[in-house]
């Protein structure tokens, strides 16, 4: 008796990898223009040399060149700033990415302020985060994640102005800039994080409820207005000795409940998770135009 | 039958106020240094012009010194740069104020990014935003008026961690800023403007209210919980026969019903406004203080 539609992240990404697909074969052949993305990486943990593996592979997919500089986990901060002002010079790059966390010896805030701020693809640099935040003024690239989220919203028509939203979770790269998002999109916004009293009253107004919490199924059924739409951006591991790998993925939002609920909802995996990379994609694309007509 | 404490913003700025003046005067004994704060006027518009009055007469009763550019109307946006390049240049000016609104043949955004970082004491730089929104980061100022409501609930010692907030307004130089700090102090906020639907109804939920609105009496006592506390921002002149000048200021707030529903109530005239000015010296003195340090 599932009731929801399911949010199909995966095939929306796969439409928007299509459209990039297309249009960065059009600009090649008619400007000869190929967008180019590059990954700085420091270090080795497993789980980035994983992410940057999959950036590069889906870069390739639809045509970015990736370029890609790996350093190691105990170079100096001076060798990390030097690669990305490299970048920031190269003309064929047009976006840099800088894969987190950096070793504990490095200050973050300074490396990410050193990513020149029209190849912030990412979109975290501060300025656009203010231009996020501000009327009247446009970022010059949105954050993925969050990106993705409104952008399921906007290709399964769920309307977003003057509707009530709740964004649990307030983090820079997620639940601020999606807070912010919504916000630009008139929606009246709620924030939600983890000294909120009653979470679940407030989460109970909502037509739409993005949760970014990092919580394996802390939204409940009860937690939700019937017709609600939920975006899952939770990816969390919970032990599960039924899978081969002895843990299976889970979100924020308890799917078996909330799906009986909500009018639609995001899977995980195959919700927000395939958008990311997608956004990513068209942040780079879109800067190598904007590179062109500058 | 009143029953909400009256928070006296012109008291607390007072006090503020002698804050400084003793603290200018300390440090000018000691290393001569003296605060500046140049203020940029284009056009005749008589209450920017009563605006900037009021501002250089506070500077001077706390030892700040002011400078202050006057330019025509028609003067064109070079000019105006110019001007801004210069008091950014000079050393004995720590902070720079464009009188808003300019003239509409200039652009405001462009203007306003011409100010240096280091003496943008209204904080209204996209790089003070962002960095206002982003957790871990700090702004070098915060814009005065939404400080300027923090600074009266601290004083009076009322708790804003786990409270709920809503903020009504989400303009660049008041409400967004405002919802922005409350979050920072770990409220759980939610933001009301034009779009949204039954305001009432949200604003009842809310132990604080901030409102900056434009609209008169906007906010009844049937919208108030009781015992909440509201910081009324705005300033509404409406007719009034009986008063000699043919009107009198309102808040956006309804005092007589509110004033018996919540447990502190700024007031209009003499609650946020006398604040504003004071958060702008305190700015001032900041920024010399950080120009001496480095
Ligand atoms: N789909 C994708 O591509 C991506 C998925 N993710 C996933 O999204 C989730 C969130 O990621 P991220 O934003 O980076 O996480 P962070 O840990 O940076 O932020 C978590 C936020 O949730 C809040 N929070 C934590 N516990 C609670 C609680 N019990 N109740 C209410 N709020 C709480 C925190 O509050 P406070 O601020 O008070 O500490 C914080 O704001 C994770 O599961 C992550 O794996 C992340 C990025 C991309
Ligand atoms: N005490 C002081 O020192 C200062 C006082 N003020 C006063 O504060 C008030 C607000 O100023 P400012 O922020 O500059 O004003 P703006 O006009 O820039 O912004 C007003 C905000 O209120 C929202 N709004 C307008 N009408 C409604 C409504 N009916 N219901 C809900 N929201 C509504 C608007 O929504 P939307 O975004 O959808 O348009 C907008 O976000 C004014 O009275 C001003 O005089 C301002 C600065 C300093």
């Amino acid at each position: 008796d599932t009731s929801a539609k399911v949010i199909d992240g995966k095939l929306v990404s796969k439409q928007i990898r299509d459209e990039i697909t297309s249009e960065i074969s059009k600009m090649k052949e008619a400007i000869g223009l190929v967008p180019g993305l590059a990954v700085v990486l420091v270090g080795d943990r497993k789980d980035s040399a994983t992410y940057v593996r999959n950036k590069k592979k889906a870069c390739e997919a639809v045509g970015i060149t990736s370029y890609e500089s790996h350093l190691p986990e105990d170079c100096t901060e001076e060798e990390v700033l030097k690669c990305i002002s490299d970048y920031n010079k190269d003309p064929s790059v047009h976006g840099i990415l800088v894969q987190l966390p950096l070793p504990h010896h490095m200050n973050e805030e300074k490396i990410l302020n050193a990513v020149k701020i029209d190849k912030d693809v990412d979109g975290f640099h501060p300025l656009n985060i203010g231009r996020l935040a501000m009327r009247g003024r446009e970022p010059l690239f949105v954050p993925c994640t969050p990106k993705g989220c409104i952008e399921l919203l906007h290709r399964y028509s769920i309307s977003i102005k003057g509707k009530r939203a709740v964004v649990i979770g307030r983090s820079n790269i997620v639940g601020m800039p999606a807070a912010l998002l919504l916000q630009r999109e008139d929606a009246t916004v709620s924030i939600i994080h983890s000294r909120t009293e009653n979470p679940g009253e407030i989460t109970k107004e909502a037509d739409i409820i993005i949760a970014a919490v990092g919580q394996p199924n802390m939204v409940r059924g009860s937690w939700i207005k019937p017709g609600a739409v939920i975006i899952d951006v939770g990816i969390n591991a919970v032990d599960d000795p039924k899978s081969p790998r002895g843990y299976r993925l889970v979100g924020d939002v308890c799917y078996e409940e909330a799906c009986k609920i909500a009018s639609a909802i995001t899977p995980v995996p195959g919700g927000v998770g395939p958008m990311t990379i997608a956004m990513l994609l068209s942040n780079t694309l879109t800067s190598a135009k904007r590179s062109w007509q500058n």
